[in-house]
């Protein structure tokens, strides 16, 4: 296994190329982990060259990892809840986050074909780093979201292995996020550029909490005509130069969006945030298309629900639903932003078989948005 | 108007048969006011007889009007939620319910035409008791409940007048509830019987929690072949007794429950619980027929939801979801004795144009009862 | 009652100002009627000026209704669905839509106030035009979505009358459609503009199956930052030109969306495009902000639902799953146009008690349009 | 690997009991291959005794394959949809199910921990029985169910292979299906006794359609204290003679209901069938526990949903809503069967580490209904 340098020089971030989406602030890091004890951590397997031979390679794929909270997460779980703009493929484990409102273990993000490989393999680490699991009888419900990386990778070849998924949870960490070609999105497509892992943040006013909202995506969808950057029409002003020959079949596709916030929501209030996630990849240009699978996922760590307690109940602190639409606005934004980042911050890539996903062309990109800032909008 | 007297002496509830709906005691008044705070009033409307004269009357109709708790419920809302088994009608402001998780307002139950006059009337006593509402601009979502009552009663003369309204709510008391032909249920039928509203609460154990559901429905449907009492199948025993020629068509239908309870719960807690009461409905022989709306709502007032505090955020006290069974069990429980209720203590009622729906026998009833427990189950 | 000429010389729709949105091409009369069988009308009422007198006036409100097909809508059904994407507010009757996954009565739109008014109209206008309703005794769940307009209309004073809502149903036509300030959009703002009533439609291409999707929305959300127009941020860019002062409260909201077309789907089909018709409204620059009530409701006229025939079945042509796209595509560009034309097309209003909605400088509108255009897309 | 015989003499089905659940008949066999066309397999892994060594055994578990027509799923496909009565578990792929309201695979149902390998195991015979799919390039999503059987089971030893999904699918057939013990039911337990797959459906009379609903379960949920045969507190009734000790934890549990049906319907048709099973699950006892996962799929292959034909759409019959209640009370008397046979049909189970799960004591059983009917019910 070959790891990919995560900083890679030559690509930028949206608001390295003068993009500004929305009103609000990023956190420090522009990331999910801005999100306090949010951490991440990426399995990133790019190897071989050539023509597919399935069990053999290419292999282009890995596995993402997110910690919801610095804790114990299997005792002092976090609040969560989902949203399924288009239900072709699934978050593994959704079913129970939904109906609980809870989440219990990190999140995975990888390839379909290694939802499984995944799954089992949180579930050991669970067992290895909290040791009474098993004692108490009590299920671990994994969470592990997909999208299907086959046109550049040996998908059907199952090369995320166990090693892999612990070298994501174990290298977990705050700071900052590598993004691209990396983790669970080294094999994605995006609008039909190299798309991948992308993430953003916002900090909502301190008037209004001081809160901060982060979303991570595993970005695989859509069309080049469809993509809008900012508003901009940039896929259908990109068109011309990206030659219609090499792209990969259309009815591919899908996003799995992670959503995290400090901000004390109760499960319902992370489902209406969830909901409005999918508004932000709408602003990116999706159409939720039949084929694509554009699901999110999100959770609180404002509050500690803990597994078994002496008690009956717990204490929550929760938003008053009145002062919620900060929120809404900041997740709206960091969703558009975090795809945004997916696509600019992944390289050109080879897969199998010379598929080949080209990276979207900063210098186009960035001349467009500084001609329409200047000359459009003049300011 | 001619009032009904609320004490039928020849009518008996559930329990004074000697049924015994699960394992958990009731309250002490066995009914939806068991739980702390929880209110009840009926306005009961019977008058004239004959034939049908739109506008005129026969009517056998009314309003019931559930207060949610006794303080300022504008102000100190409760948290709410539903559940729609079968969505052939619908509870007017059950999607604001649903969307924020909170009720804000008393909930009226009535027949389907007195929709509009009931929310109508309702805002108005919301302003009058709460003078602030309109200079805070908040649009108050009045939560109204119905059913069908045209067989006996002249629904389309829209006999609910705002002065029912306000005496629903006005007489609204804790204590026992008067059940069967009264308030909303005046005028409706539960498997081919007379039905209306019914009642009933359940105690959990102390060790887990000591909190109280109770359930109130305004019961309309079924056909008399499905009832079963406590399992038994009543409908099937009794229907030979029945003559067929009296009843009114089969596609007519609908039951609304209102689920209340003090354990603190988050709305997603209380939409899993609505859920459940959906099961004990079932349980007295509903099949969710395709024309009848059997719609739940409900709502816990274990914590207070303030409007616009000085904070942006509220602090709750919720239910850990592993200790959530004896609720589900208790709802399951409240909500099949509150149909039985509803339908033993309802008199024969005689409508419009000679229907007659007949008071289920409770002699028989009892007597089955009886033979049940002592012969077959020997207990 | 003056009524409001239909024909506002000024005002401009998307089009006229060189706005094209998204790929494909607008039906004949860019507006929901040009789904064959689809008719529209309103019934508009401006009376009265001055102080806010409760009962009196001044009047700035209306009914729009929509009619999904030229047969029988109570014999001849159509398949419908809808979807919520912020619950505050309602559309009555949409629970039966959504669970029986058909509509038997045209649709009405109207302001908060007037729900109850215009269900009983339609009510009656049914009994009227289809006798053999009542001797059927079907029920019939009329159809009516609203949006607030109290910062401009008396909506308490109930000025809607049986009246109204004959006029609208009965002027329904095909061909083209009013727009603005009409109808139920009478009295309605958006993004701090004037807003109302504005339409949009879609002709997927012929190889695709060549069914038009039309999208008519009563438009009464948002604030005046958020607002996007193709992308651009138009609302930032005037934001500046629109006093603070004049403003209506931020909390305000809603929009109603219909949604229609030929194209033959099933009711999951059309809930599927529902949700992508809220795409549509998050790329004019909604938040689906807590307070504001965004609704679609959405049918398929492609097949006849039969009420009662004879055959326990019907025959239904259906969308293959794999075709649907442009469908999608088509409902997100004709609601994104549809609320672009209810601003462009509503001029300044003045409604009670000084509150002034201005419409949106379309000057300024299209010369930042033609800007973006040819100096900042360089097409 | 040691095969169970699958006709186990002593026990007996509720129908020989004397048990008549609801008013329809059963089909042919009383099993959800009364369906034309729907086929089922078990693979029943039954092997080691003693102490529970992780990765040995002792095996108590297996695979059941359901086939939803006897045609090319992958390409003509059946109608699907589902329902989550209480997410505290998964089924595998059933969020594409309900989105996309079809289904082209066969279902399985396991124990928890081998979903990963029967989902692989069933791409691969996908690709091996219909070798087109790998070059169309659409990716199937597997149907795969669970539940624990790690109270009996090894399940941490994944000791369900490929060849086991292969035997389960290959072995599908028509006519008598066993129940109780094997497939993926060999492990599983029911209110505390011995429970595992059952079976039942009925025939709706001819002039409703004269169609079949099938149900299957692998049953795994309750406590004995819930238990309702037919009404009757079998479980209370025969609490005494289970002795407490040797009852697994009571937080266990799940249903996974499969709902079959040739009525031609919708998916979303399909969507409220399944509804309407939870209700024949509630009738067992089921309180739908915190920690139970109770999910329904359904199907009906009354139509054939091409794959990618020439044309854009195809055609279906549809049943008329107003004709649909048959098929409710349908499915919810074979649910409530189907539990049933899973329970009689299934022997006493010594698992791992002496645990056992005593088969429920058929003549207790059949005493008791008998006394019931004859003295109680006096029928």
């Amino acid at each position: 296994m070959k790891k990919r340098p995560l900083v890679v020089s030559q690509r930028l971030r949206a608001r390295d190329l003068g993009i500004r989406i929305g009103i609000y602030p990023p956190g420090k890091y522009n990331a999910i982990t801005d999100v306090p004890g949010v951490q991440v951590g990426h399995s990133t397997i790019i190897e071989g060259e050539g023509t597919l031979q399935p069990g053999k390679g290419p292999m282009r794929t890995g596995v993402t990892a997110i910690l919801p909270n610095n804790r114990n997460i299997f005792d002092d779980r976090v609040v969560g809840s989902g949203y399924v703009l288009n239900g072709a493929g699934e978050i593994s484990g959704l079913t129970q986050v939904m109906e609980w409102g809870q989440i219990e273990t990190p999140i995975l993000l990888t390839n379909t074909m290694s939802v499984g490989t995944c799954s089992e393999s949180l579930v050991k680490y669970m067992l290895k780093k909290y040791p009474g699991i098993g004692s108490f009888q009590d299920v671990v419900i994994p969470v592990v979201g997909e999208c299907d990386d086959s046109w550049l990778n040996d998908s059907s070849g199952h090369h995320v292995q166990e090693r892999h998924v612990f070298e994501a949870l174990d290298s977990a960490a705050t700071g900052p996020v590598a993004e691209g070609c990396v983790g669970g999105g080294t094999g994605m497509i995006t609008c039909d550029f190299k798309g991948g892992i992308g993430t953003s943040s916002r900090r909502i006013p301190k008037e209004a909490g001081g809160y901060t909202v982060g979303v991570l995506v595993m970005s695989n969808f859509g069309v080049v005509e469809d993509l809008r950057v900012d508003g901009i029409p940039m896929g259908e002003l990109l068109a011309a130069t990206y030659p219609n020959e090499h792209r990969r079949k259309k009815t591919y596709g899908s996003i799995i969006a992670v959503v995290a916030t400090d901000a004390p929501m109760s499960s319902h209030q992370v489902l209406r945030l969830c909901r409005r996630s999918a508004l932000g990849i709408g602003r990116t240009g999706s159409i939720a298309a039949h084929g694509s699978g554009e699901i999110i996922i999100g959770f609180s760590n404002g509050n500690v629900v803990p597994r078994d307690g002496k008690h009956l109940t717990y204490r929550m602190q929760v938003m008053l639903e009145s002062a919620i639409d900060p929120l809404y606005r900041a997740v709206i934004e960091a969703t558009e932003e975090a795809v945004l980042n997916a696509l600019f911050m992944a390289d050109t890539m080879r897969g199998h078989s010379g598929h080949v996903a080209p990276g979207i062309p900063l210098d186009q990109v960035r001349t467009i948005v500084e001609r329409v800032n200047k000359y459009g909008y003049c300011r």
